[in-house]
């Protein structure tokens, strides 16, 4: 049998038992997290192989995980017995081919590295999470969307081609070049947004657009969420092609200014719309803008076409909003998803749920696509409080969510947090055939078990 | 035991054993077709999962068809043994929900139709094959792409929830009215583009788009097809955004311009473009329409911007291809894709292939997609050498595309004429996965055997 660090024998990028760091016991999602087997840092693919087949003999649990931000604690080991995979040192862009306009690029790339890189080239990969400094393969594992999913999708429109390392330690290749394909399954989809069960992904080739060659963001301010998101509706059907749309309450923003030190454009109302247009050129975002402009003459508040600088700041503020929360409070963040036109019902229900169960709710989200960030705020509650409605809230919220018509996750996954809704609010059909699916990859239930459902 | 005359009592909607009419055994790509158990057309989903039930209990091979229209023998029976489920006559629209864009339709429903309503309403689906009078269970089942694909992605692209009888005639919904989704598996995908192999369909909810207020046709005249490819990667990279961008070979067109009786507007060169510019309003395309034009200047021998009524007696010859060889000749038609790079080596290496083998060859196909649709023409070959020098040829084109990276079907599918090509082309593991998977969803191997794979 191979020894681990055989496979890696660089000491920097092994860690075995009590010699793990501090980092990978941490989340925000999952607390009390066991010590794990080891944590080994691969550089290539066949180092990958080398510790599945590690992982096979020893009977160990295998972890993939990228940057670790994941918000639904799927990225968390759970037993005690994992190999945790961190690929975040596989972060090469390995290839930029102009002719068929796609990228090749290791797992642990960055997202914003990618952004930075294919920018600078004349090129544009849409899906933006606020996470800028998560990986590609963890965008992948959790179909990452963001906030320019309204106009674009989400990352799996732009995956091409995949290569992942199963949990029986063969590889395969899903995908291709090519741009069109009715040759057999599409496997490629199952193993997007999978959270990591099915394979760990060592290569990806991201399908690329021409760089848009103008762009201009507005901001909206209104006195009340409702009449937020009645004019997103109308913003979407008004041919204005937003990339995204943006809504956040003013309280949700406001640990964001803090934390960034200047204020919103706007002081006023109680909810904002943030969007950004783009297009081949100034002239013809001139007309769209005037089609924002008019919804926004019936019911917002305040309007700004914002210069380039203050697009910068104020979309910065818009991204800092998890991340200001975090230094200021504690809180859980959920990533409902309901049709379109449910987006202002689910939103009002939210409201009367606080008054409810006694626990303050904010609200921001990609309200384009029906997305809503809603956050539990532990605020001044002691623990056993904070725990009790909680739970009770939550089984309200998701009960709504379901009878909208939604889903417990857009975005962020289900992971560990939210599996107990998903099993409720998914056909029991659906879940066998899923679990079946699972059993076909992973007979063993040895790659991130537990998870999802 | 139920009787098939209990579950369809209807007598023009079933026919059994020697009543089974002609059409279900005519094909051109498989021949000698054996007469099957029976024919049933079914009008709800409580009929198709009863008449499941019974071919289990009777253990016969199910078969789903729509229009009958596919190209690659994937609707045809092998066996004899067949219970055919013919959904043509689930043919309503059942829902247009004009908050969320989605139209909801039955399998029946030819794809010609929708598009006919929803663009009275003021919407657009997309997805073009030129077959108007294909079914969309069938789109579905064949992930069709056709002439708006370039800009707008294939049918997979627009489906937001499909529910499926399976082989277990369990019924499962998959998808969702929700824009986004990171809540499990996705299965849908899978489902889409499996040829009849996985699951019945028996309802779809269709994404629509606004219809576009705008567009504008150009045909391009070249002397060679090389030119008219080098053309296509031009146009695909000046920002111009064609929905989709045809070639065709002269002789290709001429036997629709015999069939339909009216010239194509442009006599001259061998080979040509055809595409579409839509968008927002006419302002928008002449700029976009300028940079085509500019490329023309380089390589063309003639560019036209067509007339409204021009363009569709052009588009209606690019259309009337297929019918038209069909009435004047035998040939066989392929539908192999390569990374679009490699679009333009194909078609020249199929005119070796043409000297070589001594066999006609003729291309046509959506270049702005890496989409060929080779035509091998029997002419005068007797039925020996046709069927020689077709296997010889075919087997060093199928190599050519495999060596450019390239599938053996984009839009087509597998079906029975090219599985034995998809199985050499596919690596051993994903053939391996791809059979595993079936066996997930039908155990008994009851459901379109013999197909794909
Ligand atoms: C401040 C903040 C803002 C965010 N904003 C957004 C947003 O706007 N939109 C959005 O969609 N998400 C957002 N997220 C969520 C988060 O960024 C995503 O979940 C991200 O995709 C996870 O990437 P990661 O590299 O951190 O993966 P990790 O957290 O390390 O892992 C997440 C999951 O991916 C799997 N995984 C990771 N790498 C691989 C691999 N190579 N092969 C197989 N599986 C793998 C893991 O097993 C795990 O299941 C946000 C998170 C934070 C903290
Ligand atoms: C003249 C002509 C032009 C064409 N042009 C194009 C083109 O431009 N682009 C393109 O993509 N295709 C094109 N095609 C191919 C053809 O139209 C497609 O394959 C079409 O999608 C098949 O639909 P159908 O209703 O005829 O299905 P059928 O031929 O009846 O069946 C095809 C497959 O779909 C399955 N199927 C049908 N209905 C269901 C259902 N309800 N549930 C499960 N499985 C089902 C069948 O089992 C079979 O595997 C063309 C064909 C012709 C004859």
């Amino acid at each position: 049998m191979l020894n681990l660090t055989e496979i890696i024998s660089v000491p920097s990028r092994l860690f075995i038992g009590g010699t793990v760091p501090e980092n990978y016991y941490h989340d925000t999602y999952v607390k009390n997290i066991k010590p794990v087997y080891a944590v080994a840092l691969p550089k290539t693919q066949e180092e990958i192989i080398k510790l599945v087949d590690f992982a096979i003999e020893k009977d160990l649990h295998i972890l993939a995980r990228g940057a670790g931000t994941g918000v639904a604690g799927a990225q968390v080991p759970l037993e005690g017995n994992e190999l945790i995979i961190d690929v975040h040192l596989m972060n090469r862009i390995v290839e930029l081919d102009e002719e068929t306009l796609t990228l090749t690029v290791e797992p642990g790339t960055l997202v914003g590295e990618i952004h930075h890189y294919v920018e600078s080239k004349g090129y544009f990969y849409p899906p933006d999470p606020a996470s800028k400094h998560s990986t590609i393969g963890g965008n992948v594992a959790t179909n990452a969307g963001g906030l320019r999913a309204v106009k674009y999708g989400t990352t799996r429109d732009y995956i091409r081609e995949m290569t992942v390392v199963l949990p029986s330690s063969e590889t395969m290749t899903l995908g291709s070049k090519n741009i069109k394909s009715s040759s057999g399954y599409d496997m490629k989809d199952l193993f997007i947004g999978s959270e990591g069960t099915l394979g760990i992904t060592t290569e990806i080739k991201l399908k690329l657009i021409p760089l848009p060659k103008a762009s201009v963001s507005l901001l909206l301010a209104f006195d009340t969420v409702q009449q937020a998101t009645d004019a997103t509706l109308a913003i979407l059907t008004s041919g204005a092609d937003p990339s995204g749309v943006e809504l956040f309450e003013r309280q949700a923003l406001h640990y964001a200014e803090q934390n960034l030190g200047y204020p919103l454009k706007s002081q006023v109302g109680q909810a904002y719309l943030l969007m950004t247009l783009d297009g081949n050129n100034q002239t013809e975002l001139v007309g769209r803008v005037e089609l924002i402009e008019q919804i926004a003459q019936e019911t917002a508040l305040e309007s700004h076409v914002l210069t380039k600088e203050e697009a910068l700041k104020n979309w910065a503020l818009r991204d800092n909003i998890l991340l200001g929360l975090t230094v200021f409070t504690e809180f859980e963040l959920l990533d409902e998803v309901v049709p379109i036109n449910k987006f202002a019902e689910l939103i009002e229900s939210t409201k009367q749920m606080q008054e409810k169960h006694g626990l303050n709710v904010l609200n921001f989200g990609h309200a384009g696509d029906g997305n809503v960030h809603t956050l539990l705020m532990k605020d001044d509650l002691s623990e056993e409080e904070w725990t009790r409605k909680r739970a009770a809230l939550l089984k309200d919220l998701y009960q709504k969510v379901a009878d909208l018509g939604g889903l417990p996750s857009a975005e962020h996954g289900i992971g560990i947090v939210k599996k107990e809704y998903m099993e409720s609010m998914t056909d029991e059909v659906n879940l066998k055939y899923m679990r079946a699916l699972k059993k076909v990859f992973d007979p063993d239930n040895r790659l991130n078990p537990g998870k999802i459902f």
